[in-house]
C-alpha cells in the first residue's frame, strides 16, 4: 500500500465534497448503492447495456428504498436525482466517485477501468465492489492505478453497514482515507486491510465457516435449516452484537483474553485439527441443494419472499443495534 | 443414539410437567440458567459448595433479571422459590431435571452423574451443560445413562435462545425429545444433533471462524478490534436475521442454493486451501492479548461494563427479531 508517484494535477488534493456518483452495474449489488447513494442525496448515473436498464433501476429503488437503514425513503424522490445511462464515458464524465459492480470478469475489468480512468475527472475516486479479484490486476491496463481500490459491501449493500476497502500495492494510502470518509458519509462502517489479501476478510471468515457447515450436514450430524437455526440461535446474535474477540476477551472474565487464551488456547488449537475439510463435489451439492429446497422452497416466489423477510429481519437489528448504541 | 433397554419403572413414561429443577454449580453458566429457570416458575435448589454460594446467586439473579428475553423481573420475586443447598444428593431429590454446570472436568462429572442417578428421581432429566466432554464418558460410571445428555447453552445462559443437545451412545431418543421440550417451555431454541459429535456444532463452527479470526490478525492485515467490526457489520448482523445455508440459498436467487454453488461451488471449495492455519503460541496469544487489552481494557471495571454492553446488545437483537417474527 505504498503511495505511487503523483502527477502534477492528476489528482487534486482538494477534492470537493461528493456529488455526483457513477454505479456502473445494475445487479442487487449496483442497485442497492444506487439506492443508498441516492437515499443520501447524491446525484446518481447508473451505467448499463441491459435493455431494460431503467425498468430494473426503478424496481430495485423502489424495493430497496423500503429497507433502508434510517428508515424508508420515498422512491418517486429519489429518482428525481437519477439518470440511466447506456454509455460509461458519459456516465463517468463528472462522477467524483464510481462504484463498478460487474461480474467477477478480470478482463471486463481491466478494461473498464482503462476507460474509466480516461474518462472521469482526475479526482475521482474509482471503487469495485469486487469480492475475489485482485486490485492490480484489476488496474493492470491503467496509466495510474493510484485511485482505484476495493470497497465491498455485503449483500444487500443499501442495509449492511461494514465496506472492506481493500487497495492494491499503487493505491495511494490518502485516497484511501477519502473513500473511507466517502462511505462514512453514508452511514457505513468501513475498514480498510492493511496488507494485500486475497480475498476480503469477511469472506474468508465465511468461507471458513461454510465448510464446517458443510462439514457437519455432510457428515448427517444437521440437516441445513438446523444448522442454520444454531447460527441464528447463538453464534449470529452473539456477533451481531460483538465481534468474536471482544467475545472471547469477556470470556476470560476480568483477566480478558489473555487469560482466555491461556486457559483454553492450547485446547482450542488442537481442536482446530479436528474441523472438517468436506468435498463440494457432485454429490454433496446435491444433498445441500435438495434440503435447501425441501427447507426454503425455491422459484421466484419462494425467492422474494425469502428475500423481503431476511431484509426486513437485517433491518430490524440494524435498527435495535443503533438504539442500544444511542439510548437517547 | 439407538435407545438402551429399559429397566421397569426406571423411567415413568408418564413423566409430569416440571416443577423443580437442581442447578449444580454456580459460575456465570450455572447462574444463567438459575435466573431463566425461576423466571419460568420452576423451584430451583442450587448446589454448590462455595462459602459464598447464597451471596453469589443472589448476585447473578439480580444481574441476570434485568435482561431476561421476556423483558426484566423482579429478583426478590423470583428469590422466593430458590434455595442454595451445599448437598448434591439432597439438591437433586426431587428434582424433575438437573443441570449440571461444573468445570470441564471429567473426573468430576463422572462421580457427580453416579451419585446424582442415585439420588434424582428416576424420572429426572439428566442434562450437563458440558461443550466438549463426550456424554458417554462422563456417564461411565452410572448404572444407566439413558436419561444423560449434554443440553449445551451459550453465554450468557438466560438470554441467547439456542441450546445444542448432543446425547451419548446409550441416550435415549425419547428423552432426547423430553428434552427439547422442557428447553422450549423456557423460550429456548432446541437442536439436537443426530449423531455422536466431538463437541458442539455452535462451538466448531465458531472455532473455524476464529481461527481464521487469529489467522488475519497474527498476519496484519486487521487488529483484533478491526475484525471485530468486520464481523459485526456483516457477518453477524446476516447470521442474527439468518443462517448461512439460507443466506447462500437467497444469494443464488430463485435458482437457490443449487444454482449458487453450481456457480460459484468449484471455487469456494478451492478457497478453501488458502484459508489460514495459526499456531497459538506464545508469542501469538501476546499480540492478541495486547491488542483486546488495549482495545477494550481489562479488570473488574472494564469487565463488568463490556459484558452489560453485550447483555443489552444482544437482547436489543433477540427483542427486535422477536418483534420482527411475529409483528401483531
Amino acid at each position: 500500500m505504498s503511495g505511487a508517484a503523483k502527477g502534477p494535477g492528476s489528482r487534486p488534493e482538494a477534492a470537493g465534497p461528493v456529488r455526483t456518483a457513477a454505479v456502473i452495474g445494475t445487479g442487487v449489488i449496483g442497485l442497492g448503492w444506487t439506492t443508498l447513494f441516492l437515499a443520501h442525496g447524491l446525484d446518481v448515473r447508473v451505467n448499463s447495456r441491459r435493455d431494460d436498464a431503467e425498468q430494473a433501476v426503478r424496481d430495485g429503488v423502489g424495493l430497496f428504498a423500503a429497507t433502508l437503514p434510517a428508515g424508508p425513503a420515498d422512491p418517486e424522490e429519489l429518482l428525481t436525482r437519477l439518470t440511466v445511462e447506456p454509455d460509461v464515458e458519459r456516465a463517468v464524465a463528472g462522477a467524483d466517485v464510481v462504484q463498478e459492480n460487474l461480474r467477477e470478469d478480470l478482463a471486463a475489468k481491466r478494461e473498464l477501468f482503462a476507460r474509466v480512468e480516461r474518462a472521469a475527472p482526475g479526482h475521482a475516486l474509482l471503487l469495485s465492489s469486487a469480492s475475489s479479484l485482485g486490485v492490480d490486476d484489476m488496474g493492470a491496463d491503467m496509466a495510474d492505478p493510484a485511485r482505484l481500490m476495493v470497497g465491498h459491501p455485503f449483500n444487500p449493500s443499501h442495509l449492511v453497514p461494514l465496506v472492506e476497502i481493500v487497495p492494491g500495492g499503487r493505491t495511494d494510502p490518502d485516497l484511501v482515507t477519502r473513500a473511507a470518509d466517502f462511505y462514512r458519509s453514508l452511514g457505513k462502517t468501513p475498514v480498510a486491510v492493511r496488507r494485500p489479501l486475497r480475498g476480503t476478510p469477511a469472506n474468508r471468515l465465511q468461507s471458513a465457516l461454510f465448510r464446517e457447515a458443510v462439514h457437519l450436514v455432510l457428515e448427517g450430524i444437521l440437516t441445513v435449516d438446523e444448522l442454520d437455526a444454531v447460527v441464528t440461535g447463538s453464534l449470529g446474535l452473539r456477533w451481531g452484537a460483538i465481534g468474536p474477540f471482544r467475545a472471547f476477551h469477556l470470556g476470560g472474565g476480568p483477566g480478558g483474553l489473555r487469560r482466555m487464551l491461556e486457559a483454553v488456547g492450547p485446547k482450542m488449537a488442537r481442536e482446530w485439527q479436528h474441523l472438517g475439510t468436506p468435498d463440494l463435489d457432485g454429490p454433496a451439492v446435491e444433498l445441500l441443494a435438495e434440503q435447501a429446497q425441501e427447507a426454503y422452497g425455491s422459484g421466484k416466489h419462494a425467492y422474494e419472499r425469502l428475500a423481503a423477510e431476511r431484509d426486513a429481519r437485517q433491518a430490524a437489528v440494524l435498527r435495535a443495534l443503533r438504539a442500544a448504541e444511542d439510548p437517547a
